[in-house]
């Protein structure tokens, strides 16, 4: 019998999936629904899409529909899969007003995230539909928000970016670089600390700031104003309560996002402490044969061992392989838990980390020991070197490696890998200290920043620093 | 009763002791004895310096005199250590002809390498002093070495190179920056085959084809023609025997080095199969309180467990860390055997590689499985994306990476660190494939070359393909 694979989404996860299924199975029949009218493209890429350095949105189409036949992957567009019946294993399904059926031997659900808006009074069209945002507003999802920020983001234009996480930065260079005057208000005391530590961040805030571009930290947006368009953002500064006016010819929300777990909620699924999605180390849920990968599940971080939801395309993808091979019989696993690292380079400033931030180490318990260097990318007697900062979190009693964050001009984010590489292994700092890196005066220098960070850690410890 | 503690060689291994020896011991005596004019500079900054990217040979200075001077480290420049009376723990040394000891607590042995010349008829000066080459002819050790070569390296001038391992390419690259038409003449059948497999090597072969540098290989120079100054050299060809005539305004042999380890076997240092000193994993030699480290010594190699020299400065600083620490009383260890992480960037083509080649590898009994993949830095949407090949080797039955090298003309060095790492905490291809890598678009594709060329050596193994 001809084995049946349905995907639900066919985002990253959804159509990787499918290509893994494809190697595992030569003859299963193998379908992905997708709500979107667009195969499979880069999310990450938008932000480039929409400042020009990707020519065009389709160049961002990854999985393109040719492909997708040759391997013989089904792939319904702008369909809805309305719901999940798991005692006759199928799959109703809605294009346009026509709905139909498809039964399935397992089921893959890969439905992605939405991007979340805040209680902001007047952010929604009044007497819009659920969720419709007021022209002019404008969240970063798919290709159609990236193209409606873009038509309205021109040059000598305002925007304001409510957000200042991974992609509220990388739409506000995104409109810099498209001439607009940008400013960005965030809730938090600064940037990007999801992503990394204060003193890390602020370095991207110093970035921010020396590209003229306006970051207001501290500040909670309450309102925007304007009847027929939005036209400008008010916020309050959170311990004063003063409150500023942001005037705005667009307004992009880049507060987060939450997984789209609807479906897989009627279909049976299970959700965990984060409300997303649980799922075991081969991406099944709760319910046999059903699989859950990417942006609508949760995964416990390897370091915490907390369950944590990622949202990144990297870890999407790599759920997609296991199920995928699984979903069609094959036996791969994940392991026991991701590193979650990341990366970003918005405004010249690159920034990589993995595992938790020091904040969150302490919330799991732990009060880590920290390696903290400013060093240079290249030897001193080389041209061009430029500052690179490295951060190492370690256990306090074992010297074992919890996390590590890197901030510079160069060289930032092929260097967070190693340390990706050591915290998978269960490294301390005492024996990463030790590694051999590569060195030649172009490239790097002699000592290189990742072993002088671990250095540092060790030399605390053996001291008997206590962690501050 | 204050340490005194005497290092024979200030370059970077004596000077890296000399600062660590500080670090451990506040008080103690230390005295550097360095044959060379200069306080330690970067050797392997000597081509930037003749290609004139570092405008000044001076810039090259790592240690200079006042930094010394701040730590208390006592520097005797132009001064030759002449014996070691080790009964009575003294160093007999002189500089130009005045002769003085140095007693010593500890010594550490930093008299690094010399390049060597094949018996190359004409090579040497006609009623020169033993070893002196004839006027024309270099080898690139020192700032002097590079001065030469730089003094008659003008534009339009022929340069031959002798040799095209690391040294070789470096330089042959410098004169060809310089304006020269460079003729490289190799041994061996392909360039840099110490430092790869010869697939990837042909890759570097193809870059400096591009920029118009010619490549000679499996050529054997037999003799250097010129009376008073050298002006060709002769090379046969080694299959056929053929002979061709290199016209040359200058030659570089770059051939190779060998440790200097005639003071350290005077002082009853034994050697090892390689010649070199041999050494514990406090680099201290068989006799007490006497360390060696760098050029001159051998360690094992962390894969095949046997004696290498490795000739690297990363590798002479490692060791220098752990013997000044140990001179001083304190107590640090090497591992148990170097990765040898190197890397090169001549021609644009980036080249780093870690652990032993495949056919070092089958020399000492493995036939590694093989991972090799063809990918790119970007992702495929993103402007500006370079090629890069990435090859891992593995044991056949474990899958335990033993090697890896990546070539390519962007973000190769910094990839090969990770692979270091995982080498170091022995990990498999397995492992390292589930790898979470950076990734953002300007900055690294979603799934790595990296773990792409671990994927593949795991699929060989799941599908029991022996080793080629």
């Amino acid at each position: 019998m001809v084995r049946r694979i349905v995907i639900v989404g066919g985002g990253c996860g959804g159509a990787t999936a499918a290509q893994f299924a494809r190697k595992t199975d030569r003859t299963a029949e193998i379908t992905i629904i997708e709500r979107e009218p667009y195969p499979q493209y880069s999310r990450c890429g938008l932000p480039y899409g929409i400042s020009g350095i990707i020519p065009d949105f389709a160049n961002l189409i990854e999985a393109p529909e040719e492909r997708l036949k040759k391997n013989r992957i089904g792939l319904h567009l702008g369909t809805e899969a309305t719901s999940v019946d798991k005692v006759n294993r199928v799959v109703h399904a809605k294009t346009g007003d026509k709905a139909f059926e498809l039964p399935y031997d397992s089921l893959i659900l890969a439905t992605g995230a939405k991007a979340t808006v805040p209680p902001i009074k007047g952010a929604l069209k009044e007497g819009g539909k659920p969720g419709e945002l007021k022209p002019g507003v404008f969240v970063l999802r798919t290709i159609e928000d990236a193209r409606g920020i873009q038509s309205l983001g021109h040059k000598g234009k305002r925007a304001v970016v409510v957000g200042a996480g991974l992609v509220g930065l990388e739409v506000a260079e995104a409109l810099m670089v498209r001439g607009c005057k940008v400013t960005i208000v965030e809730f938090l005391h600064n940037c990007i600390l999801a992503m990394v530590d204060e003193d890390m961040a602020q370095m991207m805030a110093d970035a921010i700031a020396k590209h003229g571009v306006k970051l207001f930290t501290n500040y909670q947006a309450t309102e925007i104003l304007g009847e027929e368009k939005a036209n400008c953002v008010v916020a309050n500064e959170r311990s004063t309560g003063e409150e500023r006016t942001f005037y705005a010819d667009l307004i992009v929300i880049a507060t987060g996002q939450r997984g789209e777990t609807e479906l897989s909620k009627q279909a049976g699924c299970s959700v965990g402490v984060t409300r997303q999605i649980t799922v075991d180390d081969r991406c099944e849920t709760c319910e046999k044969g059903i699989y859950a990968i990417g942006d609508c599940t949760e995964y416990p971080d390897l370091v915490t061992g907390k369950p944590y939801v990622s949202g990144l395309g990297t870890i999407a993808v790599k759920m997609a392989m296991v199920a995928g091979v699984n979903a069609a019989g094959g036996d791969e696993s994940l392991p026991k838990g991701f590193l979650i690292t990341r990366a970003t380079e918005p405004f010249g400033c690159q920034v990589a980390a993995v595992g938790p931030t020091t904040p969150q180490l302490e919330a799991a318990g732990v009060k880590p020991v920290i390696g903290k260097v400013r060093s240079f990318t290249l030897p001193d007697y080389y041209p061009g070197r430029k500052e690179i900062f490295v951060k190492v979190m370690a256990h306090p009693q074992t010297g074992k490696i919890l996390g590590a964050q890197i901030v510079g001009e160069d060289r930032v984010h092929m260097r967070i890998n190693a340390f990706a590489v050591a915290i998978q292994a269960g490294m301390t700092v005492q024996e990463l200290a030790k590694l051999e890196t590569a060195y030649c005066p172009p490239a790097a220098p002699t000592v290189d920043p990742i072993t002088i960070a671990c250095e540092a850690a060790k030399l605390k410890m053996a001291r008997g620093v206590r962690p501050a």
